[in-house]
């Protein structure tokens, strides 16, 4: 059973210097259930040199490793699986190659993407922004609180939701009835990953919705 | 047996506005022997549908296509393989993700990288620059002829050409001991691919290197 509650998704440029691997060590032990290794600058070689060094910090811990749109890096490292855009390769393409125990999830930007997505090979789905955000330039138009909402009650998947979601929206974020909540910069540019974490955790515990 | 007598490395923005997989096309009726996909910019999910519209192009002409860096982009569409950089998935990860028939390539940036490509599960070298190029901005010094020379006899597998190689130029680059030239641009952006596709293969045509 996916535990989606905290999920982090990485930015290595806002460590501010400290190891991606050693932030998401401390945002772990803070209580983030699963992790998506974001890169979108790297090389190949050195995005898999990442992911490795990840993985091993996750070793152990029963937390799932999933890598951002690529899935010869997820193939090269045997990560737990992918995350995909709608502009990353097709879910039925990505679990051709991955394999069915593979954990597979789709960002969706619209309500009406729900209605593919649901026939989809995937194992959750993330409304894909819920709130505005700078930590990612290329997203569209947030879903808000009434767009995911509307994507929730339309899904046979789990959701998430992903997008200026931090401790301050959190609560909103969950009242739309989300299986969890995917956090990038409250965590990551945290003075302490894990204290952040244990916060955001407290917050995502109070609904019966997981 | 490999044919990498002319190779052809893609580059769409030199196709003025053509649908690169006519210019492919085109190139492949003027005796083009390779063909490699390389694309920087484009998502994944365009990528693959780029690569998918050059495989229907090369479909029954024996003409293998290779995919430049992206190992998931080769194994969405059965591609016959990829060329790999120094900065890409290893040769070794490729090989285990792609399985034995693939072929795999592997740029080389210094003479002294031969002796570790030696080791390596690929089928052929290319050396890359051989002579200065616009068409890709991050290479290194070129290795001009000496050091394309210095390649061939320490390699153990089949060496090309890459970089700056053209109609003006082949011939210097064939007397290397070379097995074969990649060129970029001036197929790429000839106003008849197929008539320059021909002049090169007859230059090529006169070594007995091949």
């Amino acid at each position: 059973m996916l535990d989606l509650r905290l999920y982090l998704v990485t930015d290595r440029e806002l460590c501010g210097g400290r190891p991606l691997e050693k932030v998401v060590e401390e945002a772990v032990k803070g209580g983030c259930t699963m992790v998506q290794l974001r890169e979108k600058d790297l090389c190949t070689r050195d995005f898999i040199a990442q992911a490795r060094a990840i993985q091993q910090v996750l070793n152990g811990t029963g937390v799932p490793l999933l890598i951002n749109d690529r899935v010869d890096v997820a193939l090269a490292i045997g990560a737990d699986g992918v995350h995909l855009g709608q502009s990353d390769m097709s879910p039925v393409d990505a679990r051709r190659l991955l394999g069915p125990d593979a954990i597979i999830g789709l960002s969706i930007e619209q309500v009406e993407q729900i209605y593919a997505a649901n026939q989809m090979p995937i194992d959750y789905v993330a409304v894909s922004p819920v709130f505005p955000t700078r930590t990612k330039l290329d997203t569209c138009t947030p879903l808000g609180l009434i767009g995911s909402r509307a994507v929730v009650e339309r899904s046979v998947k789990p959701v998430i939701g992903i997008g200026g979601i931090n401790r301050q929206t959190a609560l909103q974020a969950m009242q739309c009835g989300l299986k969890g909540i995917a956090v990038v910069s409250d965590i990551m540019s945290a003075d302490c990953p894990k204290q952040v974490a244990q916060e955001l955790k407290t917050i995502i515990s109070q609904y019966a919705n997981i």
